[in-house]
Order: C-alpha cells, then structure tokens, then sequence
C-alpha cells in the first residue's frame, strides 16, 4: 500500500477544511454567532450536558442545535423536545467526522438571521473529529468518568484542540475509582491552557460555572 | 471540496486492504493461529477483559497480546504484568484505526511460531476501526453500560461486523438505567447473529460463556 499517497491526500484535504473553516469563522464573526462544537467518546453524556445547558441559557440567547450522527435521530428528537430550540439532524452516511463543510450547510439549515449561539453535537469520536476544524469559536471536549483518567494520555490531540474540558458523571467517580486530580494532570500534559470542569448531570456539579464560562464567551462574540 | 475523489480514494484503499487481510488469514489458518480482534469505545473495558480472558486461556493455548494505540503504552504494561504473556505495543501514530499492514507487522514483531491464540486490542473508536479488515478470525465488539443501550443504532457499522458482542460494567446497570433486554434489541437490528454477552469484571458475570466459545473457536481452527 502506497501509504505516503493517502497521507499526502489527507493533508490536502485537512489543509483545504482549514482554510474553509477560516471563511466560516469570518462569516460567524460578522454574524455576531457564537460557534460551540461539543465532541466526545460515544456515550460521555454530549445530548444531557447540551440539554441542560440550552435550557439555562435560551431565553438570554437566541439558540440552534445541530445534531451530527452516523445514523438514527434519536438525539435530535431528544434535544427539541427536551428545550424546544430549533435543531437541525446531520448524517455522515457513515464518515467518522465532520468537516466543516457539512457544519456550514447544517448552519444554513437552521437559518442563521437572528441567532446568538449555536452548539453543534459532534460524531462520538475520541480521535477524527480532532483533525477537522469545524469552524466553531470553542471546543469543548467531554471525558466521562467510566472511561477513566487516563484517557488524554492515549487521545492525545482531541485534548491538544480542546478550548475547555467537561469531565462528566462526576457522581460515579468513586464506583469507578476516577481521580479527578489525575484526569486534570493528564489534561494539562496536553494542554496546560484548558480549564477543566468537574460535572455531573445528575446533582448539577459544575455546571454553573461551565454556564458562567459560555455566557461569558457568547457575550465577547456580541460585542 | 472534491468530495467524490476522497471516496474514491478510500474505497481504493478498503479494497487493497480486503485482499491484503484474505491473505493473512490463510496465512494464520495455515498456522492454525486462532487471531481475535477487539474493539470498542475508548474506556469500555477492553483491556480488563482481554486481561481476564488470557489468564483464563493462557495455560492451555500458547497466547501472545497485540496493544494498538494513538499513543502511549500503559495499556501494554498493564497486559504483560497482569498475564505474563508477550505483548507488542503499536502507535499508529494519529492514525484513528489499524490496517492489516499493521497488523500482520505486529503479528510478525510479537513472532509466530507455536502460538495458538493473539488477541488484538484495536484502538478505541466506535466507527474507523470496523471500516478495515484486521485479518482477524473473530471480531469481538464491547459495549459498555455508561455509554447506554442506544448506540448500536448510532454506530451501526461497528455492531455489523461483530461476531460477538459483549456488553461490559453490567454491575452498573441499574445506576445507568442501562436495559440489557433494550441493548440486545438495537444489537439485533443491526446483526441478528451475534450472540450478545452481558459481562461484568467486578463479579465475573457472562465471562465463563464469553470463555467457552473463544476456546471452541480456538479448538476450531487447531483442527
């Protein structure tokens, strides 16, 4: 197999997502849109954190939700009906990632005229979703605590891209002997500039603070 | 973007794979190596599992471990000190999957001759790694509770190509409002064939039925 072929290839595909994604920010920009891409492991808990957090935050902001999946719209259908914002479905037709291609026609779906923040689900992916800039302001990167605390150390770029870190079902940690001290040593070997926030979906930890980090972000895109 | 040509591209590149995997099977059945490919979710269980299963196995059948990762190599650690069997360690250097090439390289590093049984822990990744072919006899999929029982409709690929699945954490079920009837459902949907092992390594649950039909399908091809 000619691998140095696939890998030229890749990287031309990679380096012309970048430059898409650049074109994108701009245009989000002069739209005053906050872009927040939300990825994970399958299973880390990306629908009940967003859930929760478009329904604090929907009535100070004009919010969309953009579902990525492989297959089904079992999310997307949990998303509308659970906080009542817009919420458009995108399938990969079996792709591991999204490029930003398909984020900027998923954000003409929803119509842009008069949204504040969109948050954009991705495919549960600890690793491709990593390499396509999907042109959104702010990663966030969830770790739930069944997968353990050494996670950044074997996904190391999904870390490196992170803008913040939600380790999530923090009320499980001790059935799954998860120290949390050492998830945020492993996080900061990859990134030392990412806050992390210890959350949990079922007692509210952290949530207000990760609330307080995100109005803050889409207050900065406004102005 | 030019999204045909990358279609090409890949489907090229599955093909090459394909035939290369043909070829390393009939090359294990000539060596009566039974090759059991392990894949998941990142923090699903599988290196537990594989560490039980070999120290249940490795007096009778000569056993040797194959640690796929990103990067790092604690899992490989953890393999050789709790079973005591030789275990290779591959990066796939960013690379979300294993090719065969990689595969049978790790075949040849770990050494062929006198085995009987090499078990593969493939990177964890819900979607790449079932696109390609390992060469392997027996694909074994894990599905952990904390993930939930909706993810066989979101990754369908991956639950198409088991030839088992085993649902791991089971001891948590109740916690995660987990139904192993619900899970065995979508698993069905998706490959009316595979049987379904409802596992936990806390308590040994479904690991003595996992055991017996890996050591008929080792009996299987020493014939």
């Amino acid at each position: 197999m000619n691998i140095f072929k696939t890998v030229e290839i890749k990287e031309d595909i990679l380096s012309r997502n970048n430059e898409q994604a650049k074109q994108i920010k701009a245009d989000l920009k002069a739209k005053k849109i906050f872009f927040l891409n939300v990825m994970s492991s399958p299973g880390s808990g990306k629908t009940t954190l967003i859930t929760n957090l478009v329904n604090r935050l929907k009535n100070d902001y004009k919010t969309g939700v953009i579902e990525a999946d492989i297959d089904s719209d079992v999310d997307a259908h949990t998303i509308a009906e659970k906080t009542g914002v817009k919420t458009v479905q995108i399938h990969t037709a079996g792709a591991c990632h999204l490029t930003c291609q398909m984020a900027w026609e998923s954000l003409l779906a929803l119509g842009l005229e008069g949204l504040d923040f969109v948050i954009l689900e991705n495919i549960g992916n600890l690793v491709c979703p990593a390499e396509f800039d999907t042109g959104a302001n702010f990663n966030l990167v969830l770790l739930s605590v069944p997968e353990g605390d050494d996670k950044p150390l074997k996904y190391p770029l999904m870390f490196e891209v992170a803008s913040a870190v939600a380790v999530t079902k923090a009320d499980v940690a001790e059935v799954f002997d998860f120290s949390a001290e050492q998830a945020k040593r492993n996080i900061s070997l990859r990134n030392p500039q990412a806050p992390v926030f210890i959350t949990s979906a079922v007692n509210n930890e952290g949530i207000d603070r990760l609330e307080a980090l995100l109005r803050a972000s889409i207050e900065e895109v406004k102005r």
